[in-house]
């Protein structure tokens, strides 16, 4: 009897291991969701991009994380979307935007108390999507990205950075002037979806891409070249465009169109939808910029959620799309 | 015979006049709508409270809650929605917003006019949210305001009160100085529901509630205090603190997130989400105030829909909540 | 045998002819759609008022509406959708409005491009509005053209004409000063729907209008009366209420809620709710156009959308309105 209960005991104990090393796997998926990729090593990879940038951003970003789906599993959520990491990664960007563009002794608990509060968004949206058959990508995220910022105008606690500079759209002056960092730009791409711009986080971050699938890998690499050279030619800002910040949102779009929500396995039909919602993203880019001028307000991956809901919406109607 | 139809008469004219008192009594409903109560006695103290800070307001609450529910009725929705007074609550708001934010001779017409057209468009909004299983609450009255007030920078009858002035971002400077008055603070939050910031409208207006309950007389308290404390701790301007700017908005969502859309009727589950549906109104406030700046609008009831709706579409997907 | 193979040839050469005659009696539904008949005849009659008033803009307008119906055809879309135009009408919009918007020598192959993407977004929006019951109306050529007019100032190939100012609403005048031009009153708001502004082309386009049916002309005559009446009355800009600025969303809200999407057949109600419809985008427009002051963005058919949008939702809660 005695080693009955013992054994029932370390079979317990054996479990709750089991429990938080599951646990953790999904947060290091939440963290890969952020490229719409399910794969916890894909995670890892990323964690090492963001870390070895900034140690503050690596550790905000694995609790964001966690944060998001212990909200997803105390609110009682589906478990498979639980463990897909869907409750993490909306947590993650925004963890990591609050940290960044945020000042003050403070901010990353301001940017946590963020993270846990973009989950509960992430259900709502969740909710509301589930009737369009549409996903929410990371437009929680941006939401409750742009609402914070504006908060700091009013809360005394709250700071903003310099960066974020309010202008009128009438004094506006477009100058592209500069050269391009072609090699450069081929890497900020990538690392600006985390809002890092350095050209090694940004090659460990294709690694990563790439290591969840050689077919993924190659959307993101093709998406971005897209985004470069329309960019390029359409008359963008060289600045931005070198910094990867044309960049980021169409790789994303090209995953989603043209791998992750599209069931045609093969290449032609992908590529070419994904390319034009790559395509899409850079006027999008473009327009969502001069929209949030007045409000200094950055366009985090809102290019990228219009293209890609268009898209996706509209295959609804015109199935070959 | 001749008996018949004398009684027959009669009896009819018995039923015009409980039709008009049962319609008196549905307008009151309306009013009291406004604090999410279905009760005509709690509408008729909301009515002295109103009346006794201003006759006129007092009589366009009453115009246009019955206004409201008149085009319900005509309408032909249904009698039971009705009944609860769901067409009148928003176009009391808007009769008593329009009334103050305009000025002129005839500007109470144009409030009525706008309690009208608030009654249609709370109609369309219904069947609009009818598919996401969400009520509607005070956004008919938040969207026909903010337009009519933009209405009249461009049409010469209609004039703005000076209150609002459009502000340029990039010039605000955030000015938390001053005393805070705990008391007025305490009552003003209430008040401020119904455009009333002096401290009698809002002891009558606690009563009002209390009446209908002493639970939810429990949750506004708690929503208030909440929100005066959270405000004062982020740093929120202390004018607007204690003219209740802060709290109006976090009574309205306790109350909604903790009782009235709460299945849950005992203590802890309600209080908690109440109270951070309440603690998430204070930085909504900040934000969408700042949202609005460059057009001078009010940010009305907005904080209120917004925590509202993320927690109650959140509870869809996390049942716990 | 021979000779079956001929007749073979013949007869798919026959089909293949009928197919283009087809397509392009289906384009010219595309420009009937505009204001929301399905008349080809109709659609050449307008094509005829565009093209007299500048040649360019009827070429491309009838090569909006070819590849908006094209898009729809490859895309595999309900057959039935798009015999009756719905692929197109959006698409011409964008096409004429990015036309005139725009400047520099490649402006129209831009607009051409607009034109497509708004056949995407079309499709889009009809999975989304499906859900609704409710019509996507001109809602993808609105948002198309503000977002592609916003892109202008971020991409150097792209310019606006100097038309678009962005003004601050806190230095806005309203001046309702200069005589009204009755007559030109009367034809110039049916040609705003195509953003044309000279009399004759407004009496062609009346004239198209009749002879789709002489109801729907005399509503389209109510509706452009009561806009001229309330926004003089209301004291509205004459300059803007003689150049029809006023009156083309009245003129298609009247059509839509009165005829179109109304089953009641009869006279009294639909001219009852066409003209409160046609009513509410005088207010409306007067503040869509003060909402996109900032962005020196023009109102197009917003006005019209939201007052038939509000009006189509609410009757599905009030049947009789």
């Amino acid at each position: 009897m005695e080693r009955d209960i013992i054994m029932k005991n370390n079979h317990r104990k054996g479990w709750m291991e089991g429990d938080i090393f599951q646990f953790l796997i999904t947060s290091l998926k939440g963290i890969s969701q952020v490229i719409l990729i399910e794969n916890a090593l894909t995670g890892v990879i990323i964690l090492i991009a963001i870390t070895s940038t900034s140690f503050l951003l690596g550790v905000v970003s694995l609790l964001s994380s966690i944060i998001g789906t212990f909200i997803g599993k105390i609110g009682g959520a589906d478990e498979a979307k639980i463990k897909q990491g869907l409750f993490g990664y909306n947590s993650v960007l925004t963890g990591i935007a609050l940290t960044l563009y945020m000042s003050g002794p403070y901010h990353w608990i301001i940017a946590l108390f963020g993270a846990a509060v973009t989950a509960i968004l992430t259900a709502s949206m969740m909710h509301t999507m589930k009737y369009l058959e549409l996903p929410v990508l990371t437009t929680p995220f941006i939401i409750l990205t742009w609402f914070m910022l504006l908060v700091t105008y009013r809360l005394k606690v709250i700071n903003l950075t310099k960066e974020l500079v309010p202008q009128d759209l009438s004094n506006w002056k477009l100058n592209i002037e500069g050269d391009i960092n072609w090699i450069e730009g081929t890497f900020s791409g990538i690392g600006q979806i985390f809002f890092l711009d350095n050209t090694l986080s940004g090659i460990i971050l294709f690694i990563a891409v790439f290591l969840a699938g050689w077919r993924l890998g190659l959307f993101a690499v093709v998406g971005n070249a897209v985004a470069l050279l329309v960019s390029y030619w359409l008359g963008a800002e060289h600045l931005l465009i070198y910094e990867g910040l044309y960049g980021y949102n169409a790789i994303l779009a090209m995953i989603a169109v043209g791998s992750v929500y599209n069931d045609n396995k093969q290449w032609v039909q992908p590529l070419l939808t994904g390319i034009l919602a790559a395509i899409l993203t850079v006027p999008l880019t473009a327009s969502v910029a001069t929209w949030l001028l007045p409000y200094g307000l950055p366009a985090l991956t809102m290019p990228f959620v219009l293209s890609t809901l268009i898209i996706l919406g509209a295959r609804k109607v015109l199935p070959r799309l």
